[in-house]
């Protein structure tokens, strides 16, 4: 069954080693923020880190790992019709939208999106790491720049994961201007039981 | 006075806020993973995706600031004379010498060396992040392969940072061979107070 997630929220659910999860961009051009802990330890989860160093590349698409602070493998991208994500920017937060954009109003942010969901399991908002960014558009230049451009995505564009572990997975459809071309859209998911 | 971390080693101790740290490579072409942490809430600490972000840059050098996962300013490059530095790469672990290297003996490793010096602090192995690598070659590509070269730096090149506010410093001589050509050296540094 496919679930949606509004435009700037987020969700959080378990997903059991060996299942499956399809994180879907419907429209196109959206990002999805996911961050992952070990269900049943959740000082380890997700880190940039170790997943640039242990997939020897910038760039993590199909075929790659998603990996722990503990230098364990947490989920794999079996699947990926977009090719691009990134895994360098923390989520967008609250100071995002005041740093960066120079908005001191309220603004909703991924960071929130994640925190306030991901409480349901204890997890705090500086237990947030940096998340793994699906459809995220950030070039390089080779002097080092960063740009956040617009998604490539297409409608229906997907990437496919596989649990290594029995994981908490926090997921968002994106708040940020920069990272979806200025339009807000729904993020869809679905989870594949491997249990038929 | 300058004080020495003898290779494959590490160090922990404060640094109060507008007081600088001088981190010197010697003989040249070593690595010093650094972490920092807010002296008075440990669960503010140095995050690679808000620096990277605020920034705009892979690359941190002279200008540049490390920012908290809190989004606030931890430390300043004053002046940097090598240039080059990496915050893409997580500290190496027993883990790293047992993936990257297939090396399955115990290994000096800056994790390690920087959790058990850090433990003086209340801080555990879990709470280490992505380090700053200081003087380290981390090249990439057009399409983000990522390649671990020997260092740059020439004897006495150093790294001159400005607290932003009270830390708690971890600073390594790195255990790597990848990250310092398969020597391992020394590590130099200074603390510059500013009470004169």
């Amino acid at each position: 069954m496919i679930q949606q997630i509004a435009p700037q929220t987020g969700v959080a659910f378990t997903l059991k080693k060996g299942e499956q999860l399809q994180v879907i961009d419907p429209q196109g051009m959206q990002v999805s923020d996911m961050v992952l802990f070990n269900q049943h330890d959740i000082r380890e989860k997700i880190s940039s880190g170790k997943t640039l160093d242990f997939e020897e590349s910038i760039l993590i698409s199909k075929g790659n790992y998603l990996w722990s602070n503990r230098s364990r493998k947490m989920i794999k991208l079996l699947e990926d019709t977009n090719g691009r994500n990134d895994f360098l920017l923390a989520p967008c937060s609250p100071e995002t939208f005041q740093i960066m954009y120079n908005n001191h109003e309220y603004h909703p942010s991924c960071f929130e999106n994640l925190y306030t969901n991901l409480a349901a399991y204890n997890i705090l908002p500086d237990d947030i790491p940096t998340a793994f960014n699906i459809f995220m558009n950030v070039q390089f230049n080779s002097k080092g720049k960063l740009s956040v451009l617009p998604p490539m995505s297409q409608p229906n564009d997907y990437v496919l994961f596989e649990a290594q572990m029995d994981l908490i997975v926090g997921l968002t459809a994106c708040s940020a201007e920069d990272s979806n071309g200025g339009t807000f859209k729904p993020i869809h998911y679905k989870i594949i039981s491997n249990k038929g």
